[in-house]
């Protein structure tokens, strides 16, 4: 028979890379739980119309499509938002708001493997629906970098640039766009950050044929500050926008959070249904794609047939925070060790051997023993190979007396102490 | 826009079944690791081939298969044992055996919804690979038994039902029937306890036309004890797997879970590579489904293209298993609970609240507070909503004072202490 190999661009979690994958998600759930945000899940595919409707047709050929028995047209979730809002939506008079949840779905998109992208990974997801505070917009960045923060990560290495896009709407109308010019105007100022200069430059000039208009982009595109932004917020949309977004920064920074901030009007993202701030968190050195990225968004749930109510929130996937972990070297893994392995001087002594072993776990200890009836010195090796932490032997002698004797694997050091101290000293572990 | 339903057969997990799960979960991998079994994971998809050359052509019709970009078939998992078997084979000489594994995989089958069968599910799995001692079976049975112990259900709630395929086989052998009769004859016979006796006889009388063969099975199913056996077990062949078994019975007698453990002849399992031990777990009114099974399979992995190196391990899904614990009232939640909800007294108070909120979550506590601005009592609704343990309250009185309120939601009561006092209090719980 021949041998089947994976699928490209997905990983097998062998325990070493898993023990990696959960130290990542249950910092994920532990930043989220302390945040305030409750857990969901919804299912790994949905009808396909679900995220053709979302993102427009287009979207199918990123997708993996599959077709039930019944002919019906499905597929695997290439992200959690139409899926939130679909639950969301079901359920929204039942609901008590802000709904304020989080999850870490496992995705995939049906694009070519490449560095930070793969075709399946997973991400966090955190939002919060049913207020229109920018306080729940504060909450959503804080929690993001509240994670960053958890895990080493300083401000020198990363950075949320935040802006916002009713601002940037209402400049923009104020220098003389349609509304209906502005989301083609969102896709292409999203791109900027992502092309060089000239070509850039050659699609501006394309979609925007006026050289006075593209004048008043490229002035907006120039601001390096909020201060700058005084003089062009003209109208009331845009003033009103400005002074939401100071907020923002501020309430940023009585939440401890100010040094990993910075305003950054290129931030516009892409997706037609953002409509307020908008943050993308990068590291640093800008050699990565976005670590994580979110907004909120009024329009969404309207989008998916429900109600008209506001949301904010964000998304982190696993595969380029795991690069950016492992470069600064702070990459971990949830602990896997073995607390006790227990050995026996021989065969008459393995049915006690075996009952420790069962109390041990009783007690919540990870414990193991060698399925071979094999000399100590054997048996020690298998404890070394499954990385146990501490040894404990039975041997006729010591048990003659009611004792144990015990190794500390890491130390090398060895005692002996009678069965029922050591029983009552480790319930107190 | 229309509201797009879910897919059938499918859950959405809103944060109360979703804490469920999660419990569930949690219960599974911490019964795993004190068991000594490290976590592992593999895609949502594999090659389709990967599932056929297990399960033959067939399983394909039960299968949400798709195809990627470059025209491959491929399929999300239904079971996680063929993805086992690639990962053992691609590095069975690299890892350190026995290989003591466990997963948590989300799976679907394209199949008719119905009572404990859904087209989405969980499935913990346990295998141990590399060992053919039979202490490696026992530890299956024994982990199996010991989570579902661990939740509340006794002996009288659930069996594990025990035979040996083994044993099985060298009894048929023993009875006339050629090695090649056997396959089709365990899949007869594994379809005993889910027909009426009447079709039953009529598939028997089919596929073993010779009334003495048939005789000679009749007699096999109606054995009711290891020791009937001892007169039928005449070949080295059967006293051995005979033997193997009654050690398999001691060792989870040593264990302490003989009482959820019995000799059951009729246990059989329909796939072909099992070849040791076998055994179904049920709920003892027998109403449901097998709650988890497993056995030896020897065969695996070298019919996936590996090396022939045996195994044993054990499956079993949420859907039953969640349907069972409800019946029993032991179905529990993961704690979803917010540990503090800060409330201020005016929005003059504000910036302090939230900088305490900041505080109680860097402590690690889960901590919210209204996104509102609105009086004590809306703020203090909000917080019962939420469902907060603990409410904070800080008054501009007691502010100067450096005092804060503390309320305890579920008793109803409420002291004043100092803010000092209160935080190095909480850095001790």
């Amino acid at each position: 028979m021949a041998k089947i190999p994976p699928v490209k661009g997905t990983r097998d979690f062998y325990p070493e890379l898993m023990a990696q994958r959960n130290w990542i998600t249950d910092g994920w759930r532990a930043v989220s739980c302390r945040n305030g945000f409750v857990e969901y899940d919804g299912p790994i595919f949905e009808h396909l119309q679900l995220f053709t409707q979302k993102s427009g047709p287009g979207i199918a050929s990123e997708l993996f499509s599959l077709t039930d028995r019944g002919g019906r047209d499905l597929a695997i979730r290439p992200e959690m938002t139409p899926t939130l809002a679909r639950m969301v939506n079901q359920q929204i008079n039942a609901l008590p708001r802000p709904i304020k949840w989080f999850s870490m779905p496992r995705c995939c998109r049906a694009e070519r493997p490449q560095k930070g992208r793969l075709r399946e990974f997973f991400q966090w997801n955190a939002d919060i629906i049913g207020s229109d505070s920018v306080l729940a917009d504060a909450e959503c960045i804080y929690t993001a970098l509240d994670y960053l923060r958890s895990v080493g990560l300083t401000a020198e290495d990363v950075e949320a640039k935040i802006s916002s896009r009713s601002m940037l709407a209402a400049l923009l109308v104020d220098a003389g766009f349609a509304e209906d010019e502005l989301d083609p105007l969102y896709q292409l100022l999203d791109k900027k950050p992502k092309l060089p200069a000239e070509a850039f430059n050659e699609m501006v000039e394309q979609q925007v044929p006026d050289a006075a208009q593209r004048e008043n982009i490229m002035r907006l595109q120039a601001v390096r500050s909020l201060d700058e932004l005084d003089s062009l917020a003209q109208s009331d949309a845009a003033k009103e926008s400005l002074a939401e977004l100071r907020e923002l920064f501020a309430l940023l920074g009585t939440m401890g959070v100010a040094d990993y901030c910075r305003f950054d009007i290129s931030i516009v993202r892409g997706l037609a249904y953002y409509t307020g701030p908008v943050f993308e968190i990068f590291d640093k050195s800008a050699a990565l794609r976005a670590v994580g990225a979110g907004g909120r968004y009024d329009n969404l749930l309207a989008g998916l047939g429900g109600q008209k109510v506001s949301g904010t929130g964000f998304g982190m996937g696993d595969v380029v925070l795991g690069i950016l972990l492992e470069e600064k070297g702070l990459l971990r893994s949830a602990n896997t060790t073995l607390d006790y392995f227990v050995v026996d001087a021989g065969p008459e002594l393995f049915t006690q051997a075996l009952e420790l072993v069962c109390q041990l776990r009783q007690q919540g200890f990870a414990a193991g023993f060698d399925y071979r009836r094999t000399n100590i010195g054997k048996q020690m090796k298998q404890a070394a190979s499954q990385g146990a932490r501490e040894v404990l032997i039975l041997g006729q002698e010591t048990i003659d007396k009611n004792e144990i004797t015990i190794k500390d694997m890491a130390q090398g050091t060895q005692k002996t102490m009678q069965l029922e101290d050591f029983m009552a000293e480790i319930e107190q572990r």
